[in-house]
């Protein structure tokens, strides 16, 4: 055990706990095809066969399976572009729990349906008007509701990297020692909890968090050795990543815990999606596969190389997923 | 041990020992969107995460893994409208055996590109003039090579018996005792062994066939008692599950073993691929979607119940993907 990293370390564990027989110990998955293509040994950890989608569901399981019986009584409150959303729809529709979501009108159909089979209630709001964090807050401070953040939180990190637990567990099985390890990586909270599982379980391996080139945040912020905030970030249709600032929790452990960043555009991840679909036989959403479009574009040495990466999530709307299929026939 | 079946039963665990380490333990995977929609508990055996992405590849491997050194050298033959030629080429590729597969110039892309990935010689031939049993036999007689038969030989059943092992093992470990159990039906070769399988494991299971409603030999060979060919079928995007006539092994196997065989039509089958993608994250074949295809459909009472089903591959080429995603919109 290093001394870094002790406390949540355990707190995985203890996580991993509570999500058994809840969540799904996800397949690592390997494709003769990618393999050969990168002359590589590629391993791929399907959160997109999680509920709900994808990894979000971990985190707030965990979170809210922690809330006392009165802090239950009185219900919670999220804000999500969507898998979080869902997440905890799901998770709270489990645990009985009330749950409202505040999500952008603009958030793909898939999440906002999603969020509401699982019985939330959703306030909308407007991305370019409206503060998502404030309309929250005030949700909260109104109903006496708890608000589960969607990242920087420990118990939302701890969640998440059951997920590295996993994937550690997993290589054992199968023999293997990963000497690179990608992690999509938007408000960081995944990655945080993934590689402080990895640093424990594995600390050989090198670690890289993957970002849309808009939202590169990370790896502006591990250049300048602080935090750094992106101004006018651009478009990206890798909407789960579109964060603009590293957490306040997650960033000291990614700084310590992480070998760096990379970041794929727009059309990589477009490649990506198609790629897994046609030979992986998988269903990626865009900020889902920015770990695969890094690797299948070489953005780190891969050849010859033990390689983990996590498909983080699966839920795009299927106009979208039809035009990237059509878009890239290879 | 049931009387009618030991000795097969046990090549089934000797088959699941060759194929350790080579073939995916593919995961049993459960949905809650599913199961709401369903009022059950579904259980989906992914062999679309198979390598080569289809259960294929384990009744190739088991039966070529057998041959003798002699035989290795002089190489095997198959046909196959896809699945089974991949899952050849690639277990002769590891054990570095020569294959030549007969294929129809109209099979999906995706799979002619998969058998010659792995570095299979293809033979072509017209499916309206030729035909490929001829054609292969010939090849064989001609070079010395070893036919390996699509379903209709006892290493290729058991070796597919090990997708019912692996699910009656999964459904344990999940706490889980089917009562319904639904396998694509083709030749009969994957249903032969898994019902095998099953019938050993979990007696109480009731199982039952999928058919496409133009390729009804099962169905109708269960009423007359005898093995029925049908002339003259119809179209079928299942090219995976076009056989004519029962296998002559197979058969007085899933005679003994099965409950009784449903359809499904072609646009039953085109949805269910839609649903698939859209909730279950998974790309699969039309013959693959079948058995999904039929419990949503509900061809069989399934609400109350624990039902598993098998998804049996996923090698669609890209454009009918998209017909389906886009003709199927919820």
């Amino acid at each position: 055990m290093t001394n870094s990293v002790p406390v949540i370390f355990d707190e995985i564990h203890a996580a991993a706990a509570r999500l058994r027989d809840v969540a799904v110990r996800t397949p690592l998955l390997n494709s003769p095809a990618l393999d050969a293509r990168l002359d590589a040994r590629i391993f791929v950890k399907a959160e997109n066969l999680q509920r709900i989608g994808a990894f979000k569901f971990r985190g707030a399981y965990n979170f809210l399976s922690r809330l006392s019986a009165a802090k239950r009584e009185r219900g919670v409150v999220a804000y999500s572009s969507g898998n979080h959303a869902q997440g905890v729809a799901y998770a709270a529709r489990l645990l009985g729990i009330a749950a409202t979501i505040v999500m952008p009108e603009d958030a793909p159909t898939v999440k906002l349906e999603g969020a509401r089979r699982w019985g939330a209630a959703i306030r909308p709001y407007d991305r370019k008007t409206e503060s998502r964090e404030a309309i929250a807050q005030e949700l909260a401070s109104a109903t006496g509701a708890t608000l589960v953040r969607p990242f920087d939180d420990p118990d939302i990190i701890v969640g998440q990297g059951t997920v590295g637990l996993e994937l550690a567990e997993q290589l054992e099985e199968a023999g293997q020692d990963a000497d690179l390890l990608l992690v999509p990586c938007g408000g960081g909270g995944l990655l945080a909890g993934v590689s402080t599982a990895m640093r424990e379980l594995s600390p050989r391996t090198r670690i890289f968090g993957v970002e849309p080139e808009n939202y590169d945040d990370h790896r502006r912020s591990l250049k300048a050795g602080r935090r750094v905030r992106i101004k006018g970030a651009g478009f990206t249709r890798c909407d789960a990543l579109a964060a603009t600032i590293p957490g306040e929790i997650t960033w000291p452990i990614n700084q310590r815990n992480v070998n760096g960043f990379v970041m794929v555009s727009e059309a990589e991840v477009g490649m990506a999606i198609s790629f897994a679909a046609r030979h992986l036989k998988l269903v990626l959403e865009p900020g889902g596969a920015v770990a695969l479009a890094a690797i299948l574009r070489e953005k780190l040495p891969v050849r010859g190389k033990t390689v983990a990466i996590v498909a983080s999530g699966g839920n795009i709307d299927s106009e979208l997923f039809q035009e990237y299929l059509s878009g890239h026939p290879q």
